[in-house]
């Protein structure tokens, strides 16, 4: 008799990609692909905690209650509203895993971070996409759609990543305040997704005071730099994270994380000096690429989107191996755009002048 | 109208300990109450691997490719039958995330690892528990019982750690070797759990080529010494792992665990020495413990059960906030024993010397 998967994992459009087929990017090239935080002064600060902690660390299971407290400061909260998780994608996950069961109704963005679609996939859920649209020359999402959507499907969970990726757009806080009481009343849970937190700085959290129906998913990935430590977590009513804590691993995470997180914490300063320094560069590169006759859209996290125009395949042509980026969208919405994760001034500068030489060449 | 979460969530028994309620370890007691290896030397040199990490690897996305490879040689199957977990923790996880479904049947043994429990209640499983009893002084596992229930119920999964913990116990691999063959009739996984691999050294893994019912759980908490990591890896037939990969997050471990693992795998011979040295030191401390005249139980993991007869109160008394070890079962099958993980002799010889003098003062 053979062993019988559940059926949602039968799936053919249920596909991972192999880390054993991933090229690992090479050393040369200035990173600005995956949105990582690679900030050179926060990364020594950071590698500079790795090197601080206890020599045990490494061979211990995890206490987390210290990290919690001060993670729960940092955050505005209680401990008990909080849980630790593998990344934001974890507090996602966790959010499928305790609310949603085959068939029932999830509604998620498109294009958004990949792994909505996995896990509508995964826990066989009915998902409801709302694509984003093109509407002067940007990215437009259609909240009427996603409330009639809400009163029609009364989905259980309503994922709106704020900002999202990799549009880059916000919803504002009065809409979400409309969306949550919506949600309220047709029973869904709003995951607001704030990976990018506080590159943009306005939060949901407060919010968990005055509906069980939200949670709020961070990363320590993206602001922190930290996207190596996998490390999110989730905000929420206590009932919520309660719930959550019943669904966790044996740990939540793992030591080294724990660990660094609670020196981490006691210096959030340094984080918010590269978001400092992330935000100038992403003004100085925006600045240029502007004065060069390029379009940009505006966007709310650590990266930005450029439309090269006439100039495409000549940039493409000179940054290619020397930088890496994202070159092209096939979405309508993002179409003729490449994204670039931002980084401080000294390094834009040098992506900067690349692009500035094809120009000056193109123009001769 | 209220958020409703899964059914299996609201099981009252599905209680998970918290963080924020644990009292973290005092530094100065030996530390031999979970099983973890401490071993110095085997720390100092995985420490020395912690500083080497390339210094962008706590702030990029990780790429596991090569880890994979260097695993499966080390492993001794192909990259396609591995994933790497959080710990061997994961590798249940998604053994119970893949097959298991709400009522399903699901056999484990009891006591044992807790999450087998747990994850039983989160999947919404009906659990067949087969406790050990105790037979000759020692915990005694009914094979009989596991196959005739094998055969009535057919459950989608039956989980055997070998060796089992906390009782240490092993079973033949004949008799796996005829388990393994009943599942196939019956369509159920076989989860072998060998956290304890290579403190015992005989393993299932080769099967994996004969029976895609079979999956291995390892982890590199125990005789690798990094509990901290959280890393573990299934093994199995790549149709199974594909599987694994479909529910596994965004990335199945971090960065740092990632790169870390790929320069340990290259000095195994770092964890062969630290095993020998652990075995070594359990042999001296259970040759103490028998020449004191206390029981001691033949387990296959690093650590070992001793009985201290009417010694047990003065005993107990001298250890207290000295070592940190597992006073008491209340299961039958343990019951008068109490748990000490191993570590070298240099270590051990400090727990003797006191149980020692306790000894002879109680003589006197």
């Amino acid at each position: 008799m053979a062993i019988r998967p559940k059926k949602s994992l039968l799936n053919p459009n249920l596909f991972r990609p192999s880390a054993l087929k991933s090229v690992p990017r090479s050393r040369e090239p200035i990173w600005l692909d995956k949105n990582e935080n690679l900030d050179s002064i926060l990364m020594n600060l950071n590698h500079s905690i790795l090197l601080e902690l206890p020599l045990d660390a490494i061979a211990t299971y995890p206490e987390a209650g210290e990290t919690y407290r001060k993670l729960a400061d940092y955050v505005g909260v209680e401990p008990e509203s909080l849980i630790l998780t593998p990344g934001s994608d974890g507090a996602i996950r966790y959010a499928f895993e305790a609310f949603v069961e085959p068939g029932d109704y999830v509604i998620h963005t498109s294009p958004t971070f990949a792994m909505y679609s996995v896990y509508c996939q995964m826990f066989g859920a009915n998902a409801i996409t709302i694509e984003y649209t093109r509407k002067e020359e940007k990215p437009y999402l259609d909240l009427n759609q996603i409330k009639d959507h809400l009163k029609k499907y009364k989905p259980k969970l309503l994922c709106l990543p704020n900002p999202d990726s990799p549009t880059g757009t916000i919803i504002a806080s009065g809409e979400l305040s409309e969306i949550l009481n919506l949600c309220e009343q047709t029973g869904t849970v709003l995951l607001l997704d704030e990976a990018y937190f506080p590159f943009y700085d306005w939060t949901g959290v407060p919010w968990i005071k005055r509906s069980s129906n939200l949670v709020v998913a961070r990363t320590f990935a993206k602001a922190w730099g930290l996207a190596g430590l996998r490390v999110g977590y989730a905000v929420a009513a206590p009932n919520t994270i309660d719930l959550f804590h019943k669904i966790r691993p044996m740990y939540e995470v793992n030591t080294l994380a724990v660990e660094f997180l609670s020196r981490a914490l006691d210096r959030e300063i340094n984080m918010k000096e590269s978001v400092i320094r992330i935000k100038d560069g992403k003004r100085f590169f925006e600045d240029k690429m502007r004065s060069f006759g390029f379009g940009v859209l505006q966007t709310e996290g650590n990266f930005t989107h450029v439309d090269f125009g006439r100039f495409g395949k000549s940039v493409h042509s000179t940054l290619f191996n020397k930088v890496y980026y994202r070159q092209a969208f096939e979405q309508p919405c993002l179409k003729g755009y490449s994204r670039f994760s931002v980084a401080p001034i000294s390094v834009m500068k040098q992506v900067v002048e690349l692009i500035e030489e094809t120009v000056k060449a193109e123009r001769v």
